[in-house]
């Protein structure tokens, strides 16, 4: 049994300061290092920010995707959502980058949703209440920009009867002793939970199933997944398909500071993407962390701390591309140039643009759900 | 851990010398007495011979499936099979009372097809190996005349996507702890199989979901599968269902003795619905155990024992339903007046009469399967 003091990182719950070097070293990830970036930058010509800053830290097994793509042998990514509740901008993150990658390599993107995954794993929730924010979430997959033609939802209880197969095949290969470890489950788990982790498993391996070839599996993702792909990486060679690489990324941060990761449970430290320009003021000014010094005054004798901040971490994560602006809002910032409420102002902004024309495509999103699911 | 000596009855292995009384005790099942049988009566007008001689022995909450059913409200029936092998005479007999049943009532009848569940619970099995004998045994189900516009075939892998998401309501409810002890589980068994008892609970509710009204289920099926319903009986309640009645029968024994059940693992205790007259002519002949004496001399003197005796206990649970001729066999096979080569001959031909006309409905069968096949 995991103590309570420790940090935990399991998908369902993450929690403590956690130390990004002592994951990769624990999870036995590989780091990414200025050679892989020089690799992935002769394919892309230009490297996304969030690989320039390091956000998508570790991988398993990239050089050998970009070494199957140069011989000609195309990846696909594999991303997903368990719908629960309203996107907020921590969902985004990872698949604004997956997005990027669909573009740059021009490759299939198959999106899961795990429908029934909250669902197994919180007490007292309802399948229905889970299927309401199905639709929801979709429009905002759909919003970022997904090519259509190459991108292919799959709903878990919806597309079962192509998936529930696979993942038998998976399931055979985990026993429960398996599940344990890699999920802290115990004997009160229920037998759903102690199963899901195979219904997981089947988008990393479903595209070569449906086209009778081997075909490689890149997933993006948040580094508290890496469980569940860790068992899937050990199964899928014995059914005889590729392990799935994965390049996986540090969370955004919640409002309230920069220890764990966004989450909608804590609803004071979240920015979801139907909020307004006055809610997305009001929470900034109101939650986020500051890094600046208690008085004006002191502030501008001593400098704020950037790295604590989060309104900048959001800058550096999510809102300014532009490494230049970015270094001078942080120089600024830690001068005591710019004070906290500019930083905010900074950002509120920043969001606030982001946010409209994500609205505005979300709105138009629901005609467009259709194309996205995948035809049985 | 259950002691090896004991006879065991679980879903996946028969084996001992098993006393019903007993069964009917430990699992808390009622027996079936003559007030129910006059009652069952009133409907049937007349009674079929399995539950005249009590090979139906047993049930759960039948009273309550005549009370629903006399009030208007008809209960539907469930049953189904794991395809892995050819069907033999033991899979037969308890779904010729259930179309006895469908018949009787005039019901529908849900049959499933479990073809993930022998994949999952033995070794070394290859998923596409069973999927082979899934049509075959599909001919089988067919030839036995069931009604195609009350019978409702449902293949857990083909039909996942209508009942995976019902089987994760039910999965929810149960612990690995739960299980374990209905299963005898333990921390290396796989998790295809601890969530399998989930699927087999669907089609126990799943017409009720699907009209939207809650309808009375009668499960008949052999004594071995009564953990999985007992599960399903507690849970089902918890998700606003009737728990599910059952109607449970003993197993046709296999023909080298009367103990246990006929099993495709032990290939020559067991007559298949595809063996030809001479097959069935050897088989009987070789295999089946007989109640007679060592010497023709010595059985004519102190007669045979038809309670031991394969032959006549196939006569009693199979091929011959009239009571009279049964009781003239027993006696004159008691009192050493018939022969085991004679009571053997008349088995022979009774079982070869069946397979004819079954063999011969059998091979029409295939053009019907899209009629069974439940439209999703």
């Amino acid at each position: 049994m995991r103590r309570e003091s420790e940090p935990s990182i399991t998908p369902w719950e993450v929690s403590g300061k956690i130390n990004y070097d002592k994951l990769i070293r624990e999870f036995g990830l590989s780091g990414i290092d200025e050679d892989l970036l020089k690799r992935i930058k002769k394919h892309t010509k230009n490297l996304h920010f969030l690989l320039r800053r390091k956000i998508f830290f570790a991988h398993r097994d990239l050089k050998w995707i970009l070494d199957e793509y140069e011989k000609g042998n195309k990846f696909f990514l594999y991303t997903g959502r368990a719908p629960s509740g309203p996107i907020h901008l921590g969902h985004l993150l990872p698949w604004m980058f997956t997005k990027w990658l669909q573009d740059k390599f021009d490759v299939e993107l198959w999106f899961q949703f795990s429908d029934e995954e909250k669902f197994l794993f919180k007490q007292g929730l309802d399948f229905e209440e889970g299927q309401k924010w199905l639709e929801e979430n979709m429009l905002d997959v759909i919003a970022l920009g997904f090519n259509p033609k190459k991108t292919h939802f799959i709903v878990d209880t919806k597309h079962a009867g192509l998936m529930y197969k696979e993942a038998c095949k998976v399931a055979k290969k985990i026993t429960f002793s398996m599940v344990k470890s890699s999920f802290g489950m115990n004997e009160q788990t229920n037998v759903g939970s102690i199963f899901y982790t195979s219904m997981q498993a089947v988008p990393a391996f479903l595209p070569s199933v449906l086209k009778n070839k081997k075909i490689p599996c890149l997933i993006p993702h948040a580094v508290d997944q890496d469980p569940h792909f860790r068992l899937t990486r050990d199964i899928l060679p014995k059914l005889g398909h590729y392990k799935p690489a994965s390049i996986q990324c540090v969370f955004l941060p919640p409002l309230k500071g920069v220890l764990g990761k966004m989450s909608s449970s804590e609803d004071v430290g979240v920015i979801y993407t139907t909020d307004s320009p006055k809610e997305v003021e009001r929470k900034i000014k109101k939650y986020a962390f500051s890094g600046g010094r208690d008085t004006i005054e002191e502030h501008r004798k001593k400098g704020g701390d950037p790295d604590v901040d989060v309104s900048f971490q959001y800058l550096r994560m999510f809102f300014e591309p532009d490494d230049k602006k970015l270094e001078k809002i942080y120089e600024d910032y830690k001068s005591g140039k710019m004070l906290t409420s500019e930083l905010k102002e900074i950002l509120i902004k920043k969001i606030n643009d982001f946010l409209k024309e994500h609205q505005k495509k979300r709105a138009k999103a629901k005609s467009q759900i259709d194309k996205f699911m995948f035809k049985i």
